[in-house]
């Protein structure tokens, strides 16, 4: 069975998503129609690219995937299919497609060219459904669109080696249901600068020494439970998408906090890795 | 495969939703359970009515909705079915059913009839989802019911024309997860009354005189990004759903406010077109 | 088709859920995943129970139900399948899997026990997506672990006799959509120790005398509107899952308040039934 997902900034509310799963069923009765996220904030392209970056390789070959974030068609915002990984992408020309390629090579990027559908403020519906259901039928790309060769590039958002490659400079990218904060510093970055080294995490006014494998790396379960670290002891960890997480052992933002409120630390901002 | 949609005030955390679909797989193995919505706000019809209008039609003929929402059974809250456009919609006699199809005639309504199901603090599960399984696998409305004269009318809802047919006055019925403000004036409406003449829309002290057909309408691609109006800017346009909207480009509730906290707009607010 | 459930506090923004029904998608094709919940409150593991208890035995025999609360393995907190009235439940060693089963023997128990996949801060895509496939493909348990005999209880949320059997105290264990307050008194217990007596419910200052079977069981229909209890009112109602539920009629927790705010009630705090 054929299968389409969803990640865009719609919310669970509004009638969106509804119209675009009838439509979808109406042209495609057996298709599994996925939601990854519709809780992206509004417009923003990097926590969508990291939200779709790190589910999307989980689904089979030959899935297609609708990004409705920033989708409306303009003159510099072109509506496009890319190729990669054995995926489908559907989206807007908007900078999400760089991120989320950022390690592999696009095998095919197309621009969509249906005249008739092009006027709409609601895109997602109008054109990528038509569009993902054309490729799940087994469609050609080059029936709907031409190669494209102007991908946005979203450079800004890529972690810096200063002090002689004593130091990697991330900021954050993602601050997840736990208040745990993502930066965009990955494991092979740090792995490739250590050298073996001790280590600092900075970020505002903590300090932080090590980088575990799993959140509960802090407790030592040999400790008796008064004396061990636990629950409001803040840690550092590579997550299971690779990038070094910030977090606070068990949080939940809408009792303890978690690590963006205890540690004071927002989307941007920066997060130090010294060498010593 | 059958498709049965669920738009109910449930919200995502508690038991409710689940059990429904465990029940409705348990009856009927091979079926999609759609979710358009479970985020209406509690007991609120009109808000209900707007999702339910405008994700309804995009499914397949013959699918089966349930409403959710206020739902208990009471001399004055009958439990009803109504066939309309080759769909078939589940709910209880609470004014929905008139709002979603004030432009269509119900093809039939019937009231269910199925003494040993009454009683319950739960009539989706106990009630509702047993007669979407018997509408599913094709058995009759004749079954589980009577015909049905008494739905019940929301009328105070409409737009009025006032001023010798110079002024639309409407009222926002509806905010979507952007903060944009949708009211009840439709574009056949204002076409009807238009006549050519230029126009203004009044909502509190904002005054739009434009209503566009996508959201980047109020962007002039052809000037530099520093001369063009763009993010923050209030727009009107008519939207996908075909009425007029009140939008903020590019909003964030959570960030920057969207046209329902900028423009100082709230549900049953009045929104005036003034023809010139 | 096989039919895999899913109640997490993973929320519904991040990548987590996308990414595990990619890799069910991957290894199961025809396979129904279906959300319960995912709005647990994190790492709570009463309200995880809850929900699940009262969602569960709706699915058809043979369902797997996943719960992603807490589920990091640790030498406290084992990697466990149940078997239980025909389901199966996929869990850490927490507590959830003693309160789901309170009133039902677990059929089987076992540890799961997959060396190669044990460490992982993603514990339920890593070791229990492969082991809900596994057994949805008919796969015995016995060749995913071994049999576990130390099941963790949490025996202090259950309600307490007091007074010579002339009152029940018991807790609040969940707070719904609505605001209505769920404690941890079942109808039975109630109708064990209540002998034909009347009755007063103690909740802070309030006093209910009544508890009914539906929300509206405390509107008078013969009665003019005007004279009527109506929205606003407190009352108590044996839920549809059998607890003893204190609601506000028709409320609404961002407008008018619920049965939590207005009662001034949350988690744990002490409801007491005395028979007079």
């Amino acid at each position: 069975m054929a299968i389409i997902t969803l990640t865009t900034d719609f919310g669970h509310k509004d009638h969106f998503v509804g119209a675009i799963k009838g439509t979808i069923l109406n042209n495609l009765p057996e298709v599994n129609v996925v939601d990854i996220s519709h809780a992206v904030s509004p417009f923003n392209i990097q926590e969508c690219a990291y939200i779709l970056k790190n589910a999307y390789q989980n689904f089979p070959e030959g899935t297609v995937h609708i990004v409705g974030v920033d989708s409306e068609l303009s003159p510099e915002n072109q509506h496009i299919v890319v190729q990669v990984n054995g995926q489908f992408i559907i989206s807007a020309n908007n900078g999400v497609i760089s991120l989320i390629t950022s390690e592999s090579t696009p095998d095919k990027i197309m621009e969509i060219d249906i005249p008739k559908l092009n006027l709409s403020s609601f895109p997602v519906l109008n054109v990528f459904v038509e569009v993902a259901c054309h490729i799940s039928r087994g469609g050609k790309l080059e029936v709907i669109g031409k190669p494209f060769e102007q991908l946005k590039e979203l450079k800004e958002f890529e972690p810096r080696i200063t002090n002689n490659g004593n130091s990697i400079v991330g900021n954050v990218i993602y601050i997840d249901n736990y208040g745990n904060v993502i930066t965009n510093i990955q494991r092979g970055l740090v792995e490739a600068y250590r050298n073996g080294r001790e280590f600092e995490i900075i970020a505002r006014t903590n300090k932080i020494r090590n980088i575990h494998n799993s959140y509960n790396g802090i407790i030592n379960y040999e400790l008796d439970r008064t004396q061990r670290k636990g629950p409001g002891d803040a840690l550092a960890l590579f997550n299971s998408a690779g990038y070094v997480e910030l977090a606070i052992y068990k949080s939940d933002l809408k009792t303890v906090g978690g690590a963006s409120t205890l540690l004071g630390l927002n989307y941007r901002d920066t997060v130090t890795i010294n060498f010593l």
